[in-house]
């Protein structure tokens, strides 16, 4: 089986030497400063864990809250901001994992429609202007889960004035910004900072390893404390084992270098992808659209015509995989796309998967007498 | 200041060569059998550790979840198992951290009283027939958490026959188990076991260390099932890296050892703690009635006609802290109560902070005019 389905990253990639040296020097640290990386730790992170991020992304350390994983900081967020029946919009298409979040906390999930420059902050003023009064506005704002696209900044610049008009807090989830594929091009601005009531979720699982489940929340004080007081009854902390050596990796002069190696891996891998994409249209004569991502671990592509969902049964008869694009769809829509992970095969295993995809296309083709 | 208020287990006896060993054999799998420990993970747990503890525990894999801490066992249970205004009841006193759980699932939390023996299961039986109808009974059956209590065997079988009787699931939060001090004395027996109404909550914290966040729960399949729906949404999974540190450290030789050792370590601290409590009560003529514990992290003190929330005061201003006995009552009481913790402090210096407490309660006694 080729999988393009997953959202994993690539276990190839996963820095095994930096994060020895990182425990290594989390133990060596119980012997000088205390056993911060074992004991009971803040629910808010460990104090220098937490000025370290607070440094690293240039926000108050009481602005920082340590979460198991971004996920946690969604969970975290749809507690706090949502009582039952508030809304939240998010881009439609959208990450699952946010849509079960908001639904476990009895929110009223809002889709907006968004494109190749994310979120389409016209439909949401006009939504805004019909009377939608969300809580929050959900948004994967850089190299998008499913669609790879960004969100332009004049669109950022609306999205946030939008909040402070109506009130709501733009939900900011970004774990795939630093896997940007070309190192010479502008870096995407947050729209995190403070004064500004944006949640930025960060993750060290895109840049160091899942397997760590560290991520941390920055915005408004207010809103980290209240996530803080949630999160106690939850877990108590996230593991300080972890966040130390999240810590110690991230402040490791080798940290810039693996996260610009696994974007070259990603970006090398995201081309390959792309000219099998449009081999295969040409050579099957289906239309294939779709946006080159500038960073990140997916193409969204639409097979202009395909039910994909009919498509996913052919395709594992063929052995090769991907998600359908209704799964990322609040209600219905997104028939025709599939959404495509090029991190975890190489150049050669993806021609080869795209080539049995073609060939699932093709018998589908055959199936429905087109 | 001298701390007795802490739950927190001793740092100086954290086997950090034995985790150094563990994290090893866990980065040197990765070369062998793949990248589990750095990958994301089923929700329920990796494989090869929820087999490890599976049979650690002797229980089916299908009746182990891996958890976030012991404290996400809690808050999973009190989502799963109630809806708001459900009931559960917890012996009283109890740790705060259940309460919390409890409360911000909206259960109605009922306390039945709890002696020496552990949660009086007669008082419970009374209250079952008058009409009670709880979801859950919570229980720290085993070296408890504030008390030192352990229940006996026979209300262990009574506990376990009213849950099948009345229809309710039994929590046995099991974190200070293995710290028993009397290496000759019967094992005590888990309530757990396969068709029985039990969840059992156990935990890493306090055998390895607390910085690690693994606990697991061992309980009737379905309600595993359940739980692992609930985490899903909230973190994914539990650290994969500390997972595998985890088994790796518990299949280690020397881990019994170590296990041991610090049982040791605290048996001695808390015979020095319950001797400088006669003492005190000597010298200063207020009488101190306690039950020496068997095992686990605490004494659970009376001081005869004393407020410990006014003591409290008067304790800080002389450099030593406790909890009073007011934190862990579900409503009113257990106000002439202490626990004190004896995890943290040497012998010696549990001496001194036992003579500092003397001193508070004498000038509490002086102000008071007795």
């Amino acid at each position: 089986m080729a999988s393009l389905a997953g959202g994993l990253p690539s276990p190839d990639h996963f820095p095994v030497e930096l994060l020895r040296g990182a425990f290594e020097r989390a133990m060596v640290r119980i012997g000088s400063t205390g056993p911060t990386a074992l004991q009971y730790a803040p629910t808010e992170g460990l104090t220098h864990v937490r000025s370290f991020l607070a440094a690293h992304d240039g926000v108050d350390v009481d602005e920082v809250l340590v979460t198991t994983g971004s996920q946690q900081g969604l969970h975290l967020l749809a507690r706090v901001l949502c009582d039952p029946g508030d809304v939240v919009v998010v881009e439609d298409p959208t990450y699952l994992g946010a849509l079960q979040a908001f639904r476990a906390a009895d929110a009223t999930v809002v889709g907006v429609p968004g494109d190749a420059d994310g979120l389409d902050t016209e439909a949401l003023a006009d939504t805004l202007a019909s009377g939608l009064r969300p809580r929050a506005v959900y948004v994967c704002a850089t190299f998008a889960n499913p669609t790879g696209a960004t969100l332009t900044a004049a669109r950022r610049t609306e999205l946030v004035g939008l909040a402070d008009r109506y009130g709501f807090v733009v939900i900011e989830d970004d774990p795939y910004g630093a896997l940007r594929f070309d190192p010479e091009a502008p870096a995407v601005v947050s729209m995190a900072g403070s004064g500004r009531p944006v949640v930025r979720l960060r993750t060290a699982s895109k840049v160091l390893a899942p397997g760590l489940r560290v991520g941390w929340m920055t915005g408004p004080a207010s809103v980290v404390a209240a996530a803080a007081l949630a999160k106690q009854a939850i877990d108590l902390h996230t593991s300080a084992l972890d966040q130390s050596i999240v810590a110690e990796a991230m402040a490791d002069p080798g940290f810039a270098q693996h996260v610009d190696a696994v974007a070259a891996v990603y970006a090398d891998r995201a081309g390959a992808l792309v000219v099998a994409l449009g081999e295969m249209a040409a050579s099957i004569g289906v239309p294939v659209e779709l946006a080159p991502p500038a960073g990140g671990m997916f193409v969204w592509a639409r097979l202009d015509g395909i039910d994909t969902d009919a498509l996913l049964p052919a395709a594992l008869d063929h052995d090769v995989a991907f998600v359908p694009g209704s799964a990322f769809a609040v209600g219905d829509g997104h028939r025709d796309r599939v959404r495509l992970s090029f991190a975890t095969l190489t150049p050669s295993r993806l021609a080869d998967a795209v080539e049995r995809l073609g060939s699932a296309l093709s018998s589908l083709l055959v199936t429905s007498g087109r």
